[in-house]
């Protein structure tokens, strides 16, 4: 046993027709010799056509019975890799595709300062937190819940995101009527598809916003007519103009990126289009734990429920690794979404149990909590340090959220950026976040999006420095 | 800071124009008076339209400060919950939704003895070593693992399943071309709209296999030729004659559910039409890792990587639960296979981290040495039992796999299987798995498809017992 366990031993056998280099290796001598022909065929020691030395010659070579050799030649031979020539041998079989394994690409270089966008503090992931929630979690889970799951998530999960969704944002928190999803994105795209196949043929959406999910809805074969967005928010007043439009993609909270809330007036008139025209809202409520501020503001959907369809995610409070988001959906829709989700969940039932526990037993809100403190403290070291070193320059968006707007002089982004990148400074310019649709109004023609919530607490202090020495 | 923290303390305000029932709870006094004001205006215990109590009387009534009345009743002011109209006080405002929280479903009943498709017995599922893998992982990993990753899974868990794939099913494996999935069906999904999206208008499937999986190909508005199904596995020399198919979806390694391996003859066929008409084979290769006779067959890709997408899962190795496939592309669709997935990661970060020290440790190998042993077990005792018990019955497709299946007498299958669900015993007939597009042809009239993996290790004799004893 001890012979056959030996792995990557190199054998030369040199008495037959072709010179076999064999690299033994696996748990057993058949299937070391199995793997190690397949391997040389696939790599092209071995070339199709070529003749495979006789059983009893081979197990001479290799020290090992020829039952083993004969018993592996009949294997790949079943497989279809050797064909056997009446008295002639055991031969390559033509029809195998030769191949070599491609290196594994590198990963690319991280730049030295990342402030870009979507990014968050990774280093603040609460591993051990959640590995207790874990332990917690599978201690009282019973078997079954190792199964394959509801479709639309676990009822526990479920009422466990309702009852924090109810307290912490006021949405309306009907268990039933909310499905997981694997983050956001995938969650819009479940349901753009539910709308295209409800007869929607466009969503607008704001000016100002991530061209990432524009795409989604455009993989959808929705249209995206634009809504200006100005310090009240997203323009909803357009929304009457738009012929045929029905739905309309939301960041009430906190606008993103310009990051101005949705002004009451503008709440009161999008609902009422909602109502009078039929209208559907979609909110995506991406940030809605991080605010600063005395008073945050509670989600649209809880003031029309049958109106708002409500996007909540995990990737901003824990960690994109997670892939968890939530979706709240009107009761007309939810059949239309769950076809477009499918038949059986994508998202991982083990993250859901450790999840619903993580919030449960508090850990979510203990984690939040000192997340925001976290981040607030940074927001007014931003603010100082762009008001002591750059005082030109104005910072919009700072009520809530992980990022901030610097209005920079018009005509100077492009300059800023590139000033950025030679310091490996990753920013971005706020040009990147505009609808490629919409009008030019010149309200913020120039700017830098900084999202002070991508970088660790001790790579913070350098990134600002950096920051502060482009600003013009 | 004790009387704030009260939770769901009732307390009911008699002076003013509303009979006010306040839940007030959650951590502060002022965010408990804000959801508890919200929950009654939802509720309908606050109707529309109705008048709240001056800030001063409730404040006088529930014993809190004034200031955190009018507090509240700014922010949902601003939030559209309430109205003001000047000099006459605040209302609740018309255009809330009321609604009412439904009660959660109650689950739906198991059935005694569950030997149902799909199922498997999920209390092997390794909860403490895939704990003590979560450990390992996450004290290993960078804080860079918990971003949102690669769209087509971290590259350390590619390189692992390559591995892994190379080492046990033959499969030729670069790590480039693996695409994670949420399961074998999110990644059939996936392909099946590349396909489509490349031309493809129809993928020829075996007469017999899972219904929800040709629902996926047709989803993606691809037709379904049946090809028929018998001992040598589906009849691929049909293949030439379904004009304009050039994909077939296959399980040649233990068709499902008959359980007969593909043939060496048919297996050549098929990579042979694979070349001559520029088809391509899609191998679903959903148990491969439970063989119980002496010479596991390994995957047809290997021969042929680039005619042939493998899929493989971890819901029969692990638990469904995981939510965790692989896809080895071919590489001129690994584009196309990447757009359809997504621009994000479907597949739980935190999983692949997990799974990839899971399988790297090889505590994968061992688990699913000791699941083998476990099934090759019941296997026997299963053709024991009908051999001594039902004898006139011929057990088919037994030399790997999760499931057995019996064949009937002719007519006898809607007999046994409605005497099985009276004794509280699932299992499906195997008409249940028929092609509805495919000829009768007899061979295989009426059969019992057996999930002998389905139960734990104790409820497996009683469900045994119960299954010998409807057979005729």
């Amino acid at each position: 046993m001890a012979e056959s366990q030996t792995t990557s031993q190199t054998r030369r056998s040199t008495r037959t027709g072709v010179d076999l280099l064999l690299q033994l290796r696996g748990s057993g001598t058949r299937a070391g010799l199995t793997e190690a022909l397949r391997d040389a065929v696939r790599s092209g020691h071995l070339p199709a056509g070529s003749r495979l030395p006789a059983s009893r010659a081979l197990a001479n070579d290799l020290g090992i019975a020829r039952s083993t050799v004969t018993e592996c030649y009949s294997l790949l031979l079943e497989e279809g890799w050797l064909t056997a020539r009446h008295g002639s041998g055991t031969f390559v079989a033509e029809r195998v595709q030769q191949h070599r394994v491609k290196e594994v690409p590198a990963p690319r270089r991280e730049p030295s300062h990342g402030l870009g966008p979507g990014a968050a503090d990774y280093a603040d992931f609460p591993r051990s937190t959640w590995l207790a929630a874990a332990r917690r979690a599978f201690a009282a889970a019973p078997h079954s819940a190792f199964g394959y799951g509801d479709p639309l998530g676990r009822m526990e999960t479920r009422v466990a995101i309702a009852d924090y969704l109810a307290r912490v944002r006021g949405v309306y928190a009907d268990p039933g009527r909310i499905v997981l999803s694997s983050g956001y994105q995938h969650g819009l795209g479940v349901v753009a598809r539910a709308l295209k196949n409800q007869g929607h043929e466009s969503v607008a959406v704001e000016s100002y916003g991530l061209d990432i999910y524009r795409g989604v809805l455009g993989d959808a074969e929705l249209r995206i007519p634009p809504l200006e967005v100005d310090e009240e928010g997203a323009q909803v007043q357009r929304l009457h103009r738009l012929d045929g439009n029905r739905a309309v993609l939301l960041t009430p909270a906190h606008q993103f990126p310009t990051g101005h809330a949705l002004s009451p007036e503008r709440r009161a008139m999008v609902l009422d289009w909602a109502r009078s025209a039929g209208g559907l809202i979609l909110e995506d409520d991406y940030d809605g734990e991080f605010r600063y501020d005395r008073k945050p503001i509670g989600a649209l959907q809880g003031l029309d429920p049958d109106r708002v369809v409500y996007f909540g995610t995990a990737s901003k409070s824990i960690a994109p690794a997670l892939r968890l988001g939530w979706i709240v959906v009107p009761d007309r829709l939810l059949g239309a979404v769950a076809d477009a989700k499918g038949r059986v969940d994508t998202v991982s039932v083990l993250d859901q149990l450790i999840f619903t526990e993580f919030v449960t037993s508090g850990a979510f809100d203990s984690h939040i909590r000192s997340r925001r403190q976290s981040y607030r403290r940074r927001r007014t070291q931003l603010v100082d340090a762009v008001q002591s070193r750059a005082s030109g320059i104005r910072v919009i968006g700072m009520q809530a959220g992980l990022q901030a707007v610097l209005i920079l002089p018009a005509g100077t982004e492009a300059w800023v950026l590139q000033a950025a990148a030679r310091r490996g400074l990753l920013v971005s310019g706020l040009s990147a976040f505009r609808h490629p649709g919409a009008e030019r109004d010149g309200r913020w023609s120039d700017g830098l999006v900084v999202n002070f919530s991508a970088v660790s607490d001790s790579a913070w202090p350098g990134a600002l420095e950096e920051l502060v020495r482009v600003l013009p």
